[in-house]
């Protein structure tokens, strides 16, 4: 999978405009070689060069990593002290350091500090933004990849049922996480979880990034639970709002309004429609409610190994849909200081439609 | 303590020759104003300039959170298209767009893609490497962050004492991280671990990076554990190597040679001597014994709200050891084909010597 992974990385690199692409430790690097590392204080760059063996600067101590790999690679290896790891980079630039190369990077991953080390090993090479290169390589998901999500799902769905029965008014959001992360272990997630979950309940659920607080659950609460599993390597990333006892009727109404939002929106999901009409089709049945105002972020983002990635589902973006991308949709409304609702959904566009991942229900499900 | 801290910071802006610093999401943010952000794909940045109120960039749904933060700060909100995005980067940017402000940066935090938008938005913008004025602010501990990484070591170890007694031949690699993860959160640590748990086995503890594989523990076999929790914003980083059975002579060798270089590196710590001499004085034991060559890294990184964050405890490095400074002391001896041995501890320098926040036993044993 990987050496079919690595062709196609080298094809798009010749059809670009670019010299050659560096790769910073990350889901790309994995994603293309299969190697792993941390983006940390040693650096690690891998330096693909159109039609050469690719390059690789990294510490001594992680070198063992690369008989691991089926990528032929050209290994400039560092020890612990600064002189030794500025000679591997001049070694590696080799004669990269008198041209003026065209150097493709991460905008996401690429540093300060590495870019200090390749302009100083290599003063007159020129980076550039190669994101979206990167990004159609791993966008269409295929068939196992999808699969792997579905894991991940799954794992993050039992995880949630075996917390769900421990909720009462007067447990703290904290508790929550800690017992929602305790149970997606048990389920199976690996140890990275994509991210941490969000507990949010009564007023903090009007806040769609909150962080867990020692807040008790109250009667009339809202509870917006925000979590994912990362299983095989890739993530899912799932929402779904409870209510602690009979929440006052203007919350059970945003609730039935955002359920139908995220309806609408997942039926607009296939092929040859723009990512940007999935987010009309949700923020319509919102915005004709009156709630317009009060659905502050976008729809969806894709899904992956990342738990962030392209493509987003925000108005405006013309990219269009095609079988094997994966994203979020995620319709909310927040009323500050009283609560809020965002029901989030995995789903996989397939040839004649889409495949949703998340099965756990949507509708608002009274707990404690 | 964030008041005194943002007063800290300000005064070391004062004292420095940079016109302000620009910061990202992340723990020196945090450990300054309070404010936790992720590092994605909506820019959050933060500009402190000299004797000003500082500046944030923020995506619109995250501005609640500058409510729960005392430090003042002049919002510049984006939402979710690019055009309001590049909006708020120049409106925030002001007068500076026409001026060439000399603006520090973290090395380690600051992207290609953040500078992207900031240099579009001020284009004679400077920017410098602020490395050394952060890592200042952050490398002495005050009492209650020192009791915080108690607590993260306490927790790290009650995890490790609770997955011991499952060890037995057959069990793989994975299973015991699986097992120590969810201990770790049974524990009490946080869902964002510092790293995901080293359990490697037989030849595969010879890779001081390993990652965790289907591999099954054998008769023979020594099994390193490197693993850590985070409580309170703290963390822990700890390392023990056992055996499953009795292991052949020479891993035993090694063991007791890693056990008194470990020793001799913990009691070089104290004020007034450089980070470099503890690195000597453990290395100094091993190269008597002729590994020399197999203890392939440096004796030890600071540790704090970051996994790895100075000072390092390398050779060479002529930082002075002061109170309150916090770091591992973690030698070992790596032996290809057959097996590995370290050991790490956490300490932190006192007035008159150190006090070592790791308490569990380092005499090689035996499980299973």
């Amino acid at each position: 999978m990987v050496t079919d992974r690595i062709a196609q990385f080298q094809a798009a690199l010749e059809a670009s405009s670019l010299d050659g692409i560096a790769l910073l430790p990350g889901q790309n690097l994995l994603y293309i070689t299969g190697l792993s590392f941390h983006l940390m204080e040693r650096p690690v760059v891998a330096l693909f060069m159109r039609g050469e063996t690719p390059r690789i600067i990294l510490p001594e101590l992680e070198q063992v990593k690369l008989k691991q790999v089926v990528t032929p690679l050209h290994a400039f290896p560092y020890g612990e002290d600064a002189a030794s790891r500025q000679e591997a980079f001049q070694r590696a630039m080799g004669e990269l350091r008198k041209a003026r190369p065209n150097i493709g990077v991460e905008p996401y991953r690429m540093r300060f500090f590495e870019m200090g080390l390749i302009h100083e090993a290599a003063p007159a090479l020129k980076l550039t933004d190669a994101g979206e290169i990167l990004v159609r390589l791993r966008m269409h998901k295929a068939p196992d990849e999808v699969e792997a999500m579905q894991r991940a799902v799954n794992t993050a769905e039992t995880a949630l049922q075996q917390t769900l029965p421990l909720v009462k008014p007067g447990m703290s959001e904290k508790e929550f996480e800690s017992e929602l992360t305790l149970q997606l272990f048990r389920a199976g997630s690996e140890p990275e979880l994509p991210f941490a979950p969000i507990v949010a309940s009564g007023p903090n659920s009007a806040l769609p990034h909150a962080t867990p607080t020692l807040r008790a659950f109250k009667p009339g609460d809202l509870l917006i639970v925000d979590w994912g599993a990362r299983v095989d390597g890739y993530i899912s990333d799932i929402t779904r709002t409870f209510a602690i006892g009979e929440p006052p009727e203007e919350l059970q109404r945003i609730h039935s309004i955002v359920q139908a939002a995220n309806q609408a929106g997942r039926e607009q999901v296939r092929p040859g429609v723009t990512c940007g009409s999935a987010d009309d089709a949700a923020r319509a049945v919102i915005e004709a409610q009156g709630y317009g105002k009060e659905f502050v972020h976008r729809t969806g983002h894709g899904i992956g190994m990342d738990a962030h990635e392209p493509p987003f589902i925000l108005a405006g973006n013309e990219r269009i849909m095609e079988p094997g991308m994966a994203f979020t949709i995620e319709p909310g409304i927040y009323l500050q200081e009283k609560g809020g609702v965002r029901i989030e959904d995995n789903l996989v566009v397939t040839q004649d439609g889409h495949r949703c991942l998340t099965k756990y229900r949507r509708e608002l499900t009274v707990l404690g």
